[in-house]
């Protein structure tokens, strides 16, 4: 359904995403990358916990921020950069599960501002059951740097 | 102006923290501690950034989160755990500083759901100059386990 | 999917609906009631409009909160009560429309908390072709009141 | 503490809240306009309410909104427009009042994007007591449409 205008940004957004230090700290993966559509993984470790030993709901939102981002990212025209200008999230179950997974996609690509859902889910057991243990609307910018590399 | 219902609050936000295994993770500590109000610190590290080398949207908003939890847990009767139920998180500048405080405030307390706010400021410099970079909006809910003891 | 807990909650979520005074004022009629789902339509008058002609987010708001919170009421047991938590909307769209229509979803039912989404359409023509003009994603909350009747 | 960079932008809040016609239709007044600071009054009328005879939430977002969108506006240079992107309200009490008032604060202006938050209060008997029923953070979009006239 989504076009993108960027023939190189499945590219770029591996490339970004290898620079997000954050994300080796927490040991996230960049999964699927489509037009519209980003996914990335995490494994649990308790290293990522709040007190009760569910995933912290910052590190739930760090992944699905990411997510979003790069989502939006997907449609943008090449030389730009994406920023993140709100999110909100709703919890909806405690974070349990042997990975995570936050699925981003695309609802309104616009030409300075793109809005974006995420949800988690907490996967487990040998049968990979999905759990959705929260979900996110946000909002992202495009920042022109002008034609060519970002 | 608010009076907390459970002498032992402060030290049990303390506990609680030390438990928060994200918070060992990202190196935050936990700073002022007082009916309504909580803060949380973190120093500024490679390992905590997005691709422009700025702290990432989900690290500003894990330490804004743990301290509205926690401005809302001082006000909960003994005896309560406290959940997020939702936030929004408005990130007004570049997360930049030597070191980040997120400001917790509780809004309005309630029964079962009580709201808080968080500012987190980038803090800069000999001088600690700060300046606010994010903002978020957030819903806390309380689980009564019994008197006694959290 | 979702099982209505109690068998009375169309004709509860109809009567209810025909007491907010705010619904005539704007002119808004309740459509399609399911367990889980709730749509409002609301004809286009310019009495309900910004300083451009479209449809105030207000008002589209205020559809989109009424589906919601009926929405979330659908699942609840008898005798309670829904109040809105909180809600956040995304502004997709200049709100352009001969008609406009809120469908209602619920995300998560729980106990005392129901997360629902909310989507609004511009309806135009005769085709009735619709466009998203607006996203919420909310938290409702269930007051129970005892046995019975509302 | 902010500068207002467009002289006129109190003549032409009034004049774009003036042509707001959903304002009229529900009773609405705008009274404080300053730079990055704008308050909307509305006195209590039944047609306003929902089930239980408080005002309708999406009423409370209505006045909320515009008076974010004219605080946002008044920091814009001439020649701007000003468009909701998103908001997010938290419902804190039940909308009770003789009437309500929307005091709302710009939080952070940008070039594009400006944050708002707006208190919505209700007032009540004759010393005018103020109760917190609402609390909105929202973001706003300038459209620049040229110099000179809006």
């Amino acid at each position: 359904m989504n076009n993108a205008l960027n023939p190189a940004f499945a590219a770029e957004i591996q490339q970004s995403f290898s620079r997000q230090s954050i994300m080796q700290l927490i040991g996230a993966e960049i999964g699927r990358i489509e037009p519209g559509i980003v996914e990335i993984t995490l494994p649990y470790r308790t290293e990522l916990t709040q007190q009760n030993g569910y995933l912290h709901a910052g590190v739930v939102t760090t992944i699905a921020d990411s997510a979003c981002g790069y989502a939006a990212y997907s449609l943008m025209p090449a030389g730009s950069e994406v920023l993140s200008v709100e999110f909100k999230v709703n919890l909806l179950r405690p974070a349990k599960g042997d990975k995570f997974l936050a699925h981003a996609e695309v609802i309104k690509a616009g030409k300075t501002l793109t809005v974006v859902k995420s949800d988690v889910y907490g996967v487990s057991g040998a049968a990979g059951d999905q759990i959705l243990v929260a979900s996110m609307l946000g909002t992202m910018f495009c920042v022109r740097t002008g034609e060519g590399d970002t």
